[in-house]
């Protein structure tokens, strides 16, 4: 059957498109996922969903950043690869030569000198005079009528703020699938997860009244590093970006004017050779440009309050700011720091701001890229606000400054505390690589098997899995705080308003609480249905989950939230549940003896 | 001119292919680059190529990870970018509405209220009732037309071993092509020399002798920082990868076996249906897998040396092994710790490798991803040489070792000083997200136009650029190892094998030496020579460029190379060139006043 027909069937007549990253295949997973699928068909498990179903849960153990909170995000890529995974015969011959007993492998980690031939529908290994039968083309056949028809996803709504080790996704379906979905799905979630929850807290320190930029392309980690960071990074609660791709893409409001270079790559005003620009209002004509700028560059130098502040400034830097100006005398943004911002940079690009707002163009502001950020921004503004005073430019003062150079979640919150008079912020390099904390470890592990649950034990408790195909809620409290997550087992009730409800840590017996919840949020919602007919979410907008989540961290209780010291938000289980991760835990682990 | 036809012709008939990722477009870039590139062309500047070429470094300015040396990599993607660079009328359509001045980016960031209408070829804006002349057609007009075939790219060979300052590319042309192409290529050069380096640095803490396989796939930031991670790792000198997709893009050898669910998926031995297994030489065949390593395992149990060691294995774990080695028979390697390594895993892998060996069979060997993996490993290792002695199985005491689990240079090398019997590792988190440094700060720099050389100045010494299209040499000594990296003006002799050379730092005026060079190299070829008739290297396969780095790895002097405070490799300038720095540098900096 047609994947797109399965598609379109499990979606009610709706079409999701295939991954954002057309290098999002079945093939983007670890080789063991098709040893073991190959393992799973040998043993006849490939297709237990047919008679009952597994289920993963992909959550992740710590928070990132030092941080009480992460915001949940790569969900509609996950939904994209689901709804189109289907392997060509291309990629099947691939997996075919790849599987461990194929020539090459073999060769390599076993040391032995092998022959092929092919007998029938089976390679043979020759090996001296041996013959080895490596795996049977039925698996072929299964792979090619591989899909995720049989798979069904219950996931958290992206955007979502989320904690440690409730389940974001929730995979059932045959065992073997699932696996292959593994890798893929913990890819697209975790740096997804993580870059979102960067611009988040890089939000949180600027403040909402800035404006966010991401300037990460250059630096990400490869081109779709770059290109996932600024999706997310807009998700999280950013403004905009550099990157001309993600904003053709995903549709962000793109922003740039121009560089060091640009300013170098002038000598002098003499290079300019059109000098004339049209008033605003289209009424009359200035016809240098140049010398209107450098006009009001003496002017500006004599004035009674900025008299002595320069001396002569660097005159290739006014003809790149005046060039610039004559390509976008409507949207007029200079960077101020190539020679010397206050000695040259500032005074400069006053100038050209003075010109053509003589013309009715009115600029729009500076950006800073190196130096004291603080103080630079300080003098920049005393310097607009006495030009406003002293020519009487209305809003001149209001010149909206940029500082790039740099920045992360640290140095925004020294700005703040030094006092600044910046307007918006140009960020790279710490946002998109997640300097601070490269990774985010997702894992995603078999909680249900044939309706046994299934728990993985660990001598480090912290990386104990909560076994069960769960249901997830989240309580929240009378001031409108989510107080607690809560996990239950899949048939127990559902937590109900008003109602007392004991609350668990799974593994700290002593931690426990009383919660009556004001309001319960069901917090795994069908997105892929497989062939059942539950009925399935929308994949919503990126507008729409950037919304959510910027409302979701909104109503959360600010000591959460705040950079030092947060307070941990807690995630709990029913007593059911408790009791009886407890029970399968002792059931599972050896006992030993202290020697 | 078809853009594939201007590549063959700069290629000798050599057609380069694109970019692997097919995100890798024109429009990945920031976009400055086109709001520069407009204004460029309104100022008639975009053509200067076309009278005198303009020149572009791209370097970075310190070694990563603490280290004294990078590995260059990710010049076949930027050539390929490169040979391939032609915009679309879609993509043509996109710029088109973002650049600044355009309906969207107006509105919000000068708080305008715009209307626009079409007035013969141009974009009018009715702003009440005045009117904007936005943008010319003629420039899109240039966007359309515009190729890489005025462009020259000379490089360091992919692979080699780089210092700081030395230019790893440089590109020539008209500046606003070169500044289009900045952001990608910074991107492609960044992460790509980063995660090289890290691979390399891996592979010398580990050692010549062990396998090294990359596991990174599922914390990599996104799916090409997958991909492109497992390329560069195997350039920088891993051996395998997990990733299915690199592999076969790539032609990197695969590993995998099976995970922890896999072995979590088994209750009971029971659940293995078909348990036969024909013996490797086709004569015999083994009804029941399962007992027979059943019977191994008492017998192990029982046995003079191991007798106490363990008591009763988990067998489920037992039952997912059976089933593994059932489909695996020739390349049977199993994780041992799922629930006990010593207690269970390892009495379990040695009862089905026994059983196996009965059959002709010869297991691989373990993996172990937990716990103390030092003491695991020789644990495991007196295990399998105590079973090779008492049951006379030859070569059952060198069974492979394979260790993972959270691996970076730091443990690799406290698993050293620990002392350990690992054979292989495999890294993942640490490795490919580079999460010691997630960023090289590679940058891009005019270093000349117009015949012009230019400076970029700034407080911080090490930001000052070179200026000039330089040429770079890479001088060795009496012993093979290289001495020192020399940049030179473009039109100076080359420095001479036996000939004396003066060796200045660029910046500081004490440190300077007289070297006289046994080899010399120079480090800068033509990769892609535009519409000039200059040879144009070859662009090596994946193989090549990774012995061209392991060759070039081993040729270093020790002590650049040591993790513990290495020596720096020294980098230097010509006396000529020195000079000439330091005379545009007084030029170009602003006198300023002690106040």
């Amino acid at each position: 059957m047609d994947q797109q027909v399965i598609a379109n069937g499990n979606c009610s007549g709706r079409v999701v498109e295939g991954p954002t990253n057309p290098m999002v295949t079945p093939l983007l997973t670890d080789l063991y996922q098709f040893t073991m699928a190959y393992a799973y068909w040998k043993a006849n498990k490939h297709q237990e969903r047919a008679v009952s179903p597994c289920g993963f849960d992909l959550y992740f153990r710590k928070n990132p950043f030092g941080g009480e909170y992460t915001v949940f995000a790569g969900l509609e890529e996950c939904i994209r690869l689901i709804a189109n995974f289907k392997f060509t015969e291309d990629e099947i011959s691939f997996i075919r030569e790849s599987l461990p007993g194929s020539c090459e492998a073999c060769d390599e980690s076993t040391s032995l000198f092998l022959e092929f031939v092919f007998h029938g529908n089976s390679l043979l290994i020759l090996k001296r005079r041996t013959k080895y039968r490596i795996w049977q083309d039925g698996f072929f056949d299964y792979l090619r009528g591989l899909d995720c028809s049989e798979v069904e996803v219950y996931s958290i709504a992206e955007g979502s703020v989320v904690f440690p080790k409730v389940p974001l996704l929730r995979i059932e379906g045959p065992i073997a699938v699932a696996q292959l979905l593994e890798t893929p799905l913990v890819n697209l979630v975790n740096y997804a997860s993580l870059v979102t929850t960067n611009a988040a807290r890089h939000r949180f320190v600027a403040g909402k009244s800035k404006m966010l930029l991401e300037f990460g392309l250059r630096r990400a980690q490869g081109p779709d590093g770059g290109i996932s960071a600024s999706k997310y990074c807009y998700l999280g609660g950013f403004d905009a970006t550099s990157n001309v791709a993600a904003g053709r893409l995903f549709g962000i409001p793109l922003r740039g004017t121009h560089s060091h270079a640009f300013v170098s790559s002038y000598m002098s005003p003499d290079e300019i050779i059109d000098k004339s620009l049209r008033s605003a209002d289209g009424s009359s004509s200035c016809e240098d440009l140049v010398s209107l700028a450098q006009t009001w560059l003496s002017k500006i130098q004599w004035s009674s309050s900025l008299r002595g502040i320069f001396g002569e400034t660097n005159q290739s830097e006014l003809a790149a700011f005046t060039s610039y100006a004559l390509a976008f005398p409507i949207s007029f943004l200079a960077l101020v720091d190539t020679y010397d911002v206050m000695r040259s940079g500032i005074p400069n690009f006053c100038a050209v701001a003075l010109a053509l707002n003589d013309l009715g163009y009115k600029a729009v502001g500076i950006r800073l890229d190196s130096g004291d950020l603080a103080y630079l921004s300080c003098e920049a503004r005393k310097f607009f606000r006495a030009i406003e005073k002293e020519f009487g430019v209305p809003g001149f003062g209001k010149m909206s400054i940029t500082a790039s150079n740099d920045l992360n979640e640290e140095t925004l919150d020294a700005l703040n505390k030094q006092g600044h008079e910046v307007d918006a912020y140009g960020i790279g390099t710490y946002l998109v690589t997640c300097y601070a904390q490269a990774a985010l470890g997702c894992v995603f592990k078999l909680v249900e098997i044939n309706n046994q649950p299934r728990i993985k034990l660990s001598e480090d408790v912290s990386k104990v899995s909560i076994p069960c195909k769960k249901r997830s809620y989240r309580l929240y409290g009378r001031e409108g705080y989510p107080l607690v997550d809560i996990m239950t087992g899949g048939n127990e009730p559902s937590p109900k308003v008003g109602e007392r409800i004991l609350c668990r840590h799974p593994f700290n017996e002593s931690k426990r609480a009383y919660v009556v919840p004001q309001q319960v949020e069901e917090l795994l919602k069908c997105y892929w249905p497989g062939s059942s007919d539950k009925p399935r979410e929308d994949l919503p907008p990126l507008k729409d989950i950037r919304d959510r989540c910027i409302k979701q961290l909104e109503r959360m209780r600010p000591d959460h939230m705040r950079r030092l010291n947060p307070t941990p938000y807690k995630v709990s289980v029913s007593a059911k549940l408790y009791d009886f991760i407890h029970f399968l835990w002792l059931n599972e682990a050896p006992v030993g003896e202290l020697q």
